[in-house]
């Protein structure tokens, strides 16, 4: 039942999609007119609206992924087609205790946390002050902050963390941070990069070959969209072509001598 | 630590990999050599070892990709690059009530169970005993069989589960089971088909629009794999161009006379 | 040399470019200055040039995709990643003779002319008597007219040519024309069609199985771009990712009573 | 008419495709049968026919593309998505006058003479002699001989030719030729070359910015195949994911002490 603070997803009928919180006396206005959010309170999600102009739209729940694709970006986000496969590729799972550095928009930082609770944590590292504070209120607001440790600090320099399950480095030079990386992973965790050129891959991987870690593998993740329709069926013109190589790896034994 | 019945991947010195239990007094024979698998008890996950012949392996911590991309298969498996994506956007979280169908291989419902867990659970549908059976199996082997029902039935006679957050159907015929699908949802519920044939996403996406679903998307991943090595860098030559396509759609409220 | 009357494709500093035909006396003025065309009279193509802004600008000569992509769109176009390959998969040679239908903007005219001059040619059918009209401007301009022949007619109804090379379709339904394309084409001549949508594929796959086609194979070709620059090289981001399927086929002898 | 030496495409039931030559009283043998190729001489291409085994095979005539993926093969080949668009990208055409290096195989130097005669010329740069004279023999058979030059030299150290269309380079090291192919290039003429790693491509580009080339571009050409059946239809389960980037460049005029 959607009620006053509820977050909805107003679908228009030109397929315009808004996040909206419900409070009331507040009239939403798009170029379709606009509907008064009160009315929404006590309706069921997936109610059928129709705007003052008679365009109709439906309000339904967000999804974890409608609400972090409309999440404020300070920096680049990460896309919806790489989240999954971050989550999956990364083994996050409920109760992980992972790593991620920056934090930057809060986007992956929100995901992963969706993931690893309700008994795991995500150490979040930014080196900005305004990049953190964005992502706390995101995150609040979300409800997941109490999944979430945000930490300002530099994981070039440190983690401080031990033992964790994933480390996730959207960083622009991920391979500074493979040797903090390595000490901070559990046995058996899992290493994950996200690079937009392939120079910085070419960097991480040889880091990663250098400093303990096998089983390196990066990918990169081509998401079609298709307009179906009887009788009109085909691939959208358009896509988004590239948005970050992913790398991941596994951390193995060294000798003593090595830490 | 390694102890006796975990289950290791064996990583070879020609990248081929293995997922063995560890059992004392096995040789684990590859046509790169064997080891001993007693020799791995009380190791670390990680571990370097050494077969008879002199190859170079690790003794790494299997993922949840790792584990299921070796089950038997007596179906057509969900790959990788699409496990993600349906979990994500089929928002699959910890805690979700989860119908999927059918069964098959029991690769897709142990990803699921992976992630709705501890407080969620998978109703998963087969109308094959032998395939129930093989994936019970599977699944106990994972620790994952308290979080998933099983249940022979097929999901275009009936659907009994209702107020579940999301249903995932991998059957022939999605498009027959979409009403099923639409009683059996909650309010914000998110329906997801995949489907190797156009066809199939015609079908299925013709039955949405025509049964309570609004936001219908279809999708396709490519995944490319890099080979990463400095001043040799480039995508691998093969990749594996089609698997199935992915169809997801939000439900919305109809009129009572619907119901 | 560049001449009056030369074409010249103005590569400007912010990277756009502009096709123009040089007159002397004429301004060409864009968003980044003018430059004087009578300046380029007598100068050496590649000559480099600055706009009364101080942008620095290339005079080019345009090579036949530099040309085909300027020219006015009355229709839907065929793109540069498609054009090579139905050229090569087409078997379109110097001295072939080829059919083609729509004429349409005469993109795909000018370039099938272009590889079968100086000794073969192109008949080219539209119903658009409009379209035909702008497509012999645009050819004449171009010095492919001697190897045109364009008509009015359907190749639904009739194609009056016989022992073609290649026949190629680009109309909303190829399929209706295969009679037609069996009986014009050459024992060992190939039918090759562009079509938008998978049912279109779809129903001239089965239009060339029941009408003497073997050897059909139906492609799609995507096109990456990408950003090169030493340190930050990658993909571009967004990229065209449907235009049309190619279906490529060969025609068989079948009994006499077929015919 | 199919004739005694002549080259027919041999499409099996199960799509096996083979290259023949027609001799008298030569019988081709396959895991599908045999035919005996006397039999061919006088029937007209596309001509059906039936092993010894009641395998029923079709006698093509075959295209530029079905004769060059049957060369010989000892260098890596360029592929068919490959070859259209360095044709028309590398505005190749009736007359152009074309070098190629390396030779390798003969495959790109038996599609560039397709193009470019009957009044243009490949000049086709090659440092192994056995290399060389392989494709001589194979050009010889094509009868493409006279349109080619085959010439044992290293681009890197002379390019003797002048005025040329296109340099088309397919060596291990592009950007060393590059200031060769400049001075060989004429006013307004194109660069093309190909190399399967992203670090020759970034070697080339640069090079290319350093001596007197604008308007570069890189591409990827990605090839779908369709299974199209009707109720059945889906993109190829594999397909070849990369074989080469290709980039493209024009010549600019610098000033005269650059000569």
């Amino acid at each position: 039942m959607i009620q006053e603070g509820s977050r909805v997803l107003l679908l228009t009928e030109r397929k315009k999609r808004y996040l909206v919180k419900v409070k009331p006396g507040v009239k939403f206005h798009t170029s379709e007119g606009y509907v008064d959010l009160s009315e929404l309170i006590g309706k069921r999600y997936g109610t059928r609206l129709t705007s003052n102009t008679g365009s109709v739209w439906f309000a339904l729940k967000p999804t974890i992924v409608d609400i972090v694709m409309k999440m404020p970006r300070p920096t680049q986000i990460v896309y919806p087609k790489d989240l999954g496969t971050i989550i999956i590729l990364g083994n996050i799972k409920p109760g992980s205790r992972v790593l991620e550095a920056g934090t930057g928009s809060g986007v992956l930082t929100a995901v992963i946390a969706s993931y690893v609770m309700p008994n795991g944590i995500v150490y979040s590292y930014d080196i900005s002050e305004e990049y953190l504070e964005n992502a706390r209120k995101q995150l609040e607001e979300l409800g997941l902050l109490p999944y979430v440790k945000l930490k300002r600090g530099d994981v070039i320099a440190t983690i401080e963390e031990r033992d964790l399950d994933t480390v996730v480095l959207d960083i622009p030079t991920p391979w500074l941070a493979v040797p903090n990386a390595y000490k901070a992973l559990s046995d058996g965790g899992v290493f994950v990069s996200l690079s937009p050129t392939i120079e910085q891959v070419v960097e991480t991987v040889d880091a990663l070959n250098s400093n303990g870690f096998v089983d390196i593998t990066t990918i990169e993740l081509l998401m079609r969209t298709l307009r179906v329709k009887k009788g009109m069926t085909r691939p959208d013109h358009i896509m988004r072509a590239h948005t970050a190589y992913i790398t991941i790896a596994k951390k193995v034994c060294r000798d003593s001598s090595d830490y």
